[in-house]
């Protein structure tokens, strides 16, 4: 993607465990160029983090530093330099101090964006905070609840600009751990969900969660004795895990406005378990919360402190 | 452990999905010899399951057909030859027919244990009904309730030497996969259980069942921010899992009589978690029950019906 001789402005990194991605802002505020490798944090000692970006981004750097913003795990304990949780209540895009990271080569300037902490219940987020303040940035005066699904699903609670609380629920990575390596594989194989299916799942473990261990392996046996195809049984374990993640997080979404931002199939989904509950939530595409965040935190973040 | 010339009356098996078993009983009953290898059922082919068990047993062949009893997931569908289920109610050590398989070599007379289904909900078990014909051999006139803790845990109500009715849950995979390969194998790495934190864990997962998938990221969380050690850590997920099991679970044993059968220290965990609900188990060390089941069906079994 890169190339052609593109000076950037800044460039907004966006740096997660599987994934790295990157885009050259011109002064105008428009995007130049994006680039994306898969040296995720997740594979990356931390001398191998500044050659992974640089193989990105060398083309669009100008004689002097250029500004990198970055969020996500990259600045994890495990990351390149670690960005300590700011302790919400946090107003995402005005978490200073930033954590300007020492680099060799000095055609760079790094920033890392901090992720957001909770004191009670604990709980943590690192990259979903630069997406709610992408979402803040286009809808200034939301009061109410915005759900992130993904692998670590995030229900934020918005009121004021601020992060008032959040939780975190592992749905996605649940989902992905019995549906490729548990004794359900063989049951659940495919994309196909039946949505009836989906939709009795998720209002039947809503009226009983306590009966959720017992669920997972009936859609086992189901499929053994009766049968049961592939999409019934995939859509049973799905919405099992999100009637599970609805009955967690009833506080967050009884009586609430709510957006669900995600990837359109995933935000559907949550949406539809939602309107199980006689809930209407608006599904968003997340796909450039980040950027927006990124940006809306450039124009507001001060000097970077010191190292 | 084979090797000088043992002549076996018959021969048991225990073939499960990672292990193979086997077993040389003389004629008057006692073990002339024992054998194990890795070679379980899920990493074979069809054509490899006979010399596999060749391969352990031979040495114990005379020149007739000796009779060979054989259970676990080498009946299943994947299996050498499927055993189908016998439905519930069942006499775990009365279950005709047996499955008589062909096999090459004509010094074998192979016959495989059926598995138990139950059509509503559906469950199948496939393995622990020789387990509960074991049991049964010893306590003869138990009335209640058997737990049989494992992967794939097995709550079984036995009555006047039947299974009445069954529930599987999946909790020992679920730990497995959750503790090794998701977000929280960072926090729970190592052996140890704080007994604290798991009898704190079973009881509140207990009193708010609906509220786990938000207690299992806490675990993450609160090891992050506040450096909880990995055998609190390791605690909660599993009381927090072993918690969700008994809230499916409580028609089972509220109120019951039960033994908790199984490896001494799940099984001990198990009497653990009871007990913080004010009930009582016996915690029994499984360890002899599969071959005690197979003399048990042995003694009982008619002619293998033709293949």
């Amino acid at each position: 993607m890169s190339g052609s001789a593109t000076y950037a402005d800044w460039i907004a990194v966006d740096w997660g465990t599987t994934h790295l991605r990157a885009w050259a802002i011109g002064a105008d505020g428009m995007i130049r160029a994006e680039a994306v490798s898969a040296k995720g944090m997740g594979g990356l000692a931390r001398d191998k983090f500044e050659p992974a970006l640089l193989d990105l981004v060398e083309d669009w750097l100008g004689a002097g530093p250029t500004p990198v913003l970055a969020c996500g795990m990259v600045g994890a304990k495990q990351g390149w330099q670690e960005a300590p949780y700011m302790r919400i209540p946090a107003k995402p895009a005005e978490m200073m101090p930033m954590r300007a990271t020492a680099v060799n080569d000095a055609r760079l300037s790094l920033s890392i964006v901090p992720g957001l902490s909770q004191a009670n219940p604990p709980d943590v987020m690192r990259g979903e905070e630069t997406q709610i303040a992408g979402f803040l940035a286009r809808e200034t005066s939301f009061d109410g609840i915005l759900c992130l699904p993904g692998t670590h699903t995030k229900w934020v609670h918005l009121s004021a600009g601020e992060v008032v609380s959040f939780q975190t629920c592992m749905t996605g990575e649940m989902f992905d751990l019995l549906s490729n390596h548990s004794v359900l594989r063989h049951s659940v194989a495919g994309e196909a969900l039946n949505a009836d299916s989906f939709a009795d799942a998720v209002s039947d473990t809503l009226s009983r969660p306590e009966r959720l261990a017992q669920r997972l392996f009936s859609i086992r046996a189901d499929a053994t004795l009766n049968g049961t195809g592939a999409a019934v049984a995939r859509a049973r374990l799905s919405g099992a895990l999100i009637g599970a993640e609805l009955a967690a997080t009833r506080p967050y979404w009884l009586g609430q406005q709510i957006v669900v931002a995600g990837a359109p199939a995933l935000a559907d989904l949550y949406a539809r378990a939602l309107a199980t509950q006689g809930t209407t939530a608006r599904a968003m595409d997340a796909a450039s919360l980040t950027l927006a965040g990124l940006a809306r935190i450039r124009m507001t973040q001060k000097e970077p402190s010191p190292t």
